[in-house]
C-alpha cells in the first residue's frame, strides 16, 4: 500500500497498536528536546526513576526561557540541567546558545527520526523530514529512559504546494493562510504533511518555520520532505552523512486533502488575541505601533533577520518605537554579525537581545500599556507578552521590519523599495562544540547533581496500599481547574524544582488549610478528595497532580475528569475514580472516611467496585478507566516507581 | 593666584560662596543628565514645578536601568520619559543606546562645563575636563530650572601619574590602586584631580574608567585635565569645535598630594563585598568562578570590550560559565561588531546582551547560589547582583577574560600569550542622531505628557499655614531609618512615578494605620510626627519626605536629624523642628494636638520658638536650623512651589 510520509514515519517507529486514525498507538522515540522551564521536573523525574542514562539516541537540554537572572533562581537552574546532562548522558546547550528547536535543527535533527519535545513547538523540527511531536514533562522523562510514547494516530492532513511565492511575502504568510482558513483548532488530532512542486522553494528554515506553527493549529506534528534542500541544509551543518530521502510514496492519499496556491498570497496579518485571527496586512494599515519585534522559533532562520536588516538598512526607525531583536541561535548571530546585517540593524535603532526565546514567552520586552506589539513570534494570546490586555499582532519579518519604519503597520509591498534579494552566507558558521555533549558512561557515573538551595528531589512514593481507611480533606463542586488545585504565576512558578516548596499553595485558593492536614495524612495512609464534573480542567501541569500526591492525595472520586489532568493523576499514582451512580456525589461529606479493602485485585480484576463509609453503613459504588499499562502503573504507585521496576528488571 | 583645574572649573561656575573648603558654594550648572530609575521622578517635578523649557546649555534623559520589560511599566516609563524630554527641550537617549556617562561623553560633554546628574557615576565625566557631580532628583530637577547646585567646596587631592603601565595592566587597577591605598572612604568631601606625565598614555575612555570609580572612595567628582587627547577623542566623534584645552596652573597646589607609579602596578581585584577591599589577582588565583562580566559604566570603552575578546578569540570559555557581555553604548557595540570582536566573543561562548546597565545594577545577570563572580562593574556591595550573599569580585577586562577561559581567576599576566595589541578602530561610529534632540520651542509646548497607567503626577501643595492646631499622629523612637518610613524593595519600587499609589506604603512597618489616619488628617490641616535621635538615618530616598507630605505631614519634632533626610523634608515643605530640651519629648503623646500661631514670623525671624499643647496647659521649645533659602522655601511649602514661584516673577 501506497504510504504517505507521516504514514512511513509512524510504521518505522510502531512498537504498539494500529495505524487507524483516532486509535491509540505507541511510538519509539529516538530524540527528545527539553527546554529549562519544563527540564528541572525533566531531571528530577529522571533522577527519581534512578535511570542509569538515557536510551535515546540523542536527548538535548536546551537553556533558552529563563534567561533574566534577577536572583539565584534561574542560574541555579542552568547549573542544575547542564549537571543532569552530564550524570544521565544528554547534550547540554548553554544559556544564550539559542533557542531549542532551531539549534537542535542546526546540531541533531535528523531526517526519518521520531523527536518528542517538552515544548509545545518541538513540531518545527518536521521541517527536517522527522515526526516530531511535543508532549508533557514526564512523557519526556519516559522517553529518554527508552519507553515509547503513547498518542492517537493522527489523521494525514495533505497540505499541497504550488505556486511561486510573490515578492515581500514569505514562510510566515503561508501558516497564516492555513491560520486564516481553518483557525486554531483546525489540526487537532492531525498530521499536517506539506508536499507538492512548491515546497522546493522554501529553504530549510523557511519549512521549520511553516513547521513550528502547525502548534497553533493544534496538531499533533507538521511534516515535511527530506529533499535536496535539507541535504544541502546538512551539509552547511557539516552533516552530510545524517541525510536520507524521504518522501511519500507515489500514489500516497491523505485524509484530508488541501492545496495553496503561493502566487495568490499577500502580507497576511493575525490580530490581537489569537494566531487564527488572521487577515491581510492591508486591512489594518496605518494603525500605530509601539513595538516590531523579529525573532523567536517561528521566524528563526538567518533570512529573516536579514531581511529586516536589509529593509531598514541607512533608515532610521520610527521614533519611539522599541525594535527588539532577538537572534535564535548563535551560530546565526555570529554569521549576521560577520555579514553586517547585525550592524545595519544598530545603526537603524534596533535593541539587540541575546539569543534566546525572550519576550516571546514573556520574558522581557513586554509592550507598553495601550501600545500595539507586532512581532514574527507565534503567539499572541492575551497577556503572554507580559503585559495585561496588551495588543499583539503576528506578521512576517518583512511586515514587522517595514513597520518599524513607520512606526505604523505598514503592507511591505507598499515600501518604496527593492525586495531585498538575501543571500545566505557563502560559508556559514558551524560550531560542533556548541553543545556539550554526553559525557562517557565511566564519567557519567561520577557526577554528582548540582542544586542550589531551591532545587529539590522528588521524594521516594510508596506502591498503592492494598486496604485503605482514609478521610476525604476536600469535597468540591464542578468545574475546579489546575489554577485552582495549584496556581501558575509569578508567586508559585519559582518553585517548580522544589515540590515541597510548590505543594504548600496547593488548594490554598479553595482551603488553606489543605495544605497542612494534607501533610498530616502521609504517615497514616493519606486521603481521598471528591469533586463534581470536569474535574482539573485548564493548564496540563502536572504538578497539580504530583503535589496533592506529595501531601498524601490517593484517591479521587469525581463524577468526570478533564482528560489531560486525569492523566497526570494516573502517572503520579493518585487513583481516579468516577461515580458509578452520579448521586452518590451527595452522600459524600468532608470528613467522611472511606474504606476499600483487597484494593490491589479490584484494581486489576476489574473496573467497577464498592467503597465503604466508615461508620455510615453505606457502600457507594465507583470506577475506574486504566488501560492495562496504567492498573501496573497504578499499583506500583506511579510511573516514576514503574519505570525503575522495570529498569532493575531489564539491568 | 595659581589654581589646579578643580579650583578654575568652581571658580567659573561660583554664583555663591567662597571656595575654602568645607564652607558651602553654589554652582551654576551647565549640564545635567538623569536616568530613568531617578528621571520618571525629576520630570514629575519638572512638571509640578511648571517648568516652561529646561535652561540649562543642555540636559539629557536616557534609559539605561528599567530595560527588562516583564509588564507593561519599565516601558510606559520609558514613554513618558520620552515625552517629557520633547516638553521640557532636553535630549533623549532610547533604551539600546547605552549607559549614560559613555553616552552623554560620546553625544555631549565638554570640557569647561558643569554636570550635574541623577546617578553617583555620574562623576565619570569628569574624564573630559568638566566638574561632573552626582546628585539627588530633585537637585537636578532645579538645575534643569536653572538653580544653581549647592554643595560643600571639596578639597582637591591631587594625584600625579607618573611611568608607564604594564602589559596586562589597564586603567581599572590604576582606580583599585587608589581603592587599595584609601577605601571607600578615602574621596569623601574632595574633588580627585589627575595629573602628571602619566596621564597622557591613557585614552580618553581610559580616563573614564578612573573618573567613574571615584564614585567608590566617596568623592565629590574626579578631574582629568583636557588636552590633545581628549582634542582627539572629540574629533573622534565630529565635535573637535568643543574642545577647549586646559589643565592646572603651573604652580599650582593641592590640598592633599598624592603619586602613582603606574610602573609599578600589578592586576588587582576587589574582593566580596567592597570596592575597597583590594588586593593583588595572584592572591586570589585559583578561586573558581560562575561567572565572568564585562561591561558597566567603570569599564565601557572599546578597547574594554576588544581586548577581551582579542584574549578569547579562537578558543572556549570553560565548561558551565556565563560569560557576560554588557555593551555600554550602541556606538561601540557598533564598532565591535565591524572590527569582528563580537564575533570572536560569541564564537568563544559570551552570551551579548543589550547595551545598558544590566547586571550592574542588579538587572539580571545574578549568578547562582554560593558561586564567584567576577566583573568589570564598579561596585560589588551584598547583593546589589540581585543574589543574596552573593560573591563578586571586580577587576579588570583582562582579568575578566583570562578567567573566563580557565573557569577561575587567574592574573592575565599568566597566560600563554601575547598582549594584544587593541587598535581604535580608524573610522569610529558617530551617530548624530543616537539622542533625539530638543523640539523647538513652539513644537515642546504642544507636547503632551505620556503617563501609563502606573505613572501619577504630583499634586499640587500648599503653603506653609500661619497657624497649626495638628494631632501627632506617630511618636517613634531612636534611629527611625528612611526604610522604616518608606521601605524599598521588588514591593515599594515599581510605585516610584506614583505618589498616590507609593504613598500607601508609609510607615507601613511601624504602624499599618498611619496611611489612613494620615490622609484624612489633608483637609483638616495636616498633622504632626515625633522622633528620637537620627531620625530618618539610611538611605537617601526622596520619597521618604514625599510620601508623608503627601499624606499631612507638615511638622517633624525629633531630638535630631540624619542631614539628608532633613535636607528632603526641608525640599518638600515639611517643617523640622528639634527639642530645645531633649526631655521634652517625654510630654508629647501620640493624639495630643500641637498648636503654634503666627508660624510665619516665628520661622521667618528666628530659630527658637514655641508649640503648645492642647489642653495641657503645656509648652515646649523648639528650634529648626534653615537657612535664609530654605526659609523662603519652607514658608512657600517646599522648593517645587518655591521654583514655580520665581518662574512666574521671572517669566
Amino acid at each position: 500500500m501506497a504510504l504517505n510520509l507521516t504514514q512511513k514515519l509512524i510504521n518505522d517507529h510502531l512498537v504498539s497498536g494500529k495505524m487507524n486514525p483516532g486509535e491509540e498507538i505507541g511510538l519509539k522515540i529516538d530524540q527528545t528536546l527539553t527546554q529549562d522551564a519544563t527540564g528541572t521536573l525533566v531531571m528530577l523525574e529522571l533522577e527519581a526513576m534512578e535511570l542509569d542514562r538515557a536510551k535515546t539516541e540523542a536527548s538535548a537540554q536546551y537553556v533558552d526561557h529563563n534567561l533574566i537572572q534577577e536572583d539565584n533562581k534561574n542560574p541555579d537552574d542552568h547549573l542544575f540541567l547542564q549537571s543532569a546532562t552530564q550524570r544521565f548522558g544528554l547534550y547540554y546547550s548553554r544559556p544564550g546558545n539559542g533557542v531549542s528547536h532551531p539549534v537542535h535543527m542546526q546540531r541533531l535533527a535528523k531526517p526519518g527520526k521520531t523527536l518528542l519535545g517538552s515544548d509545545s513547538h518541538t513540531c518545527a523540527n518536521g521541517c527536517m523530514g522527522m515526526l516530531a511531536m511535543g508532549a508533557g514533562g514526564i512523557d519526556v522523562a519516559l522517553a529518554i529512559a527508552g519507553e515509547p510514547f503513547y498518542v492517537k494516530m493522527p489523521k494525514v492532513w495533505g497540505v499541497r504546494l504550488i505556486g511561486k511565492l510573490p515578492k515581500w511575502v514569505s514562510a510566515k504568510d503561508i501558516i497564516l493562510e492555513l491560520l486564516r482558513r481553518y483557525d486554531v483548532k483546525g489540526g487537532v488530532g492531525k498530521v499536517i504533511e506539506y508536499y507538492g512542486p512548491g515546497v522546493s522553494q522554501l529553504s530549510a528554515m523557511d519549512r521549520h518555520v511553516i513547521a513550528n506553527m502547525g502548534a497553533e493549529l493544534g496538531a499533533t506534528g507538521t511534516v515535511f520532505p527530506s529533499d535536496n534542500e535539507i541535504k544541502r541544509y546538512l551539509k552547511e551543518q557539516d552533516r552530510e552523512e545524517d541525510w536520507i530521502e524521504l518522501e511519500a510514496d507515489k500514489n500516497a492519499t491523505y485524509d484530508i486533502e488541501e492545496e495553496i496556491d503561493l502566487s495568490s498570497l499577500e502580507p497576511l496579518i493575525a490580530k490581537p488575541s489569537s494566531p487564527g485571527n488572521v487577515v491581510p496586512v492591508r486591512e489594518v494599515k496605518n494603525t500605530p505601533i509601539y513595538q516590531s519585534y523579529i525573532g523567536s522559533s517561528a521566524n528563526p532562520g538567518y533570512r529573516d533577520f536579514a531581511i529586516a536588516a536589509e529593509i531598514v538598512k541607512d533608515k532610521k526607525i520610527a521614533e519611539g518605537l522599541s525594535f527588539d531583536i532577538n537572534p535564535s541561535s548563535r551560530q546565526m548571530l555570529q554569521d549576521l554579525v560577520k555579514e553586517n546585517h547585525i550592524a545595519s540593524l544598530l545603526q537603524a535603532g534596533a535593541r539587540l537581545h541575546q539569543a534566546g526565546c525572550n519576550g516571546c514567552i514573556g520574558m522581557g520586552q513586554a509592550p507598553a500599556y495601550g501600545r500595539n506589539s507586532l512581532r514574527t513570534t507565534p503567539r499572541n494570546f492575551p497577556g503572554r507578552s507580559g503585559t495585561r490586555e496588551d495588543s499583539v499582532f503576528l506578521c512576517s519579518p518583512e511586515t514587522a521590519a517595514a513597520s518599524a519604519l513607520t512606526g505604523e503597520i505598514t503592507d511591505p509591498t507598499t515600501l518604496d523599495m527593492k525586495y531585498p534579494n538575501v543571500q545566505l552566507p557563502k560559508q556559514p558558521t558551524v560550531d560542533k562544540q556548541l553543545l556539550q555533549r554526553p559525557l562517557s558512561y565511566e564519567d557519567a557515573q561520577k557526577v554528582e547533581l548540582q542544586k542550589g538551595p531551591n532545587i529539590a528531589s522528588i521524594p521516594k512514593m510508596d506502591e498503592m496500599p492494598d486496604q485503605i481507611e482514609i478521610p476525604i480533606l476536600l469535597k468540591m463542586g464542578d468545574n475546579i481547574s489546575t489554577d485552582e488545585i495549584l496556581a501558575g504565576g509569578a508567586r508559585v512558578l519559582p518553585y517548580r524544582s522544589n515540590l515541597p516548596e510548590i505543594s504548600k499553595f496547593t488548594f490554598e485558593i479553595i482551603d488553606e488549610t489543605y495544605y497542612q492536614r494534607g501533610k498530616e495524612t502521609v504517615e497514616k495512609g493519606g486521603h481521598a478528595i471528591v469533586g463534581g464534573f470536569n474535574y482539573g480542567q485548564g493548564s496540563s501541569r502536572e504538578h497539580a497532580a504530583l503535589a496533592p500526591r506529595y501531601l498524601g492525595l490517593r484517591v479521587a472520586i469525581v463524577k468526570d475528569f478533564a482528560r489531560i489532568h486525569w492523566q497526570n493523576l494516573v502517572n503520579f499514582g493518585v487513583l481516579p475514580l468516577t461515580f458509578v451512580n452520579e448521586e452518590d456525589y451527595d452522600l459524600l461529606q468532608q470528613g467522611d472516611v472511606i474504606v476499600a479493602k483487597d484494593l490491589k485485585r479490584k484494581v486489576n480484576e476489574g473496573n467497577e467496585f464498592s467503597i465503604e463509609l466508615k461508620g455510615k453503613n453505606q457502600k457507594i459504588q465507583v470506577t475506574h478507566a486504566l488501560s492495562e499499562r496504567q492498573k501496573e502503573i497504578m499499583l506500583k504507585g506511579g510511573i516514576i516507581n514503574w519505570v525503575k521496576d522495570r529498569s532493575e528488571k531489564q539491568g
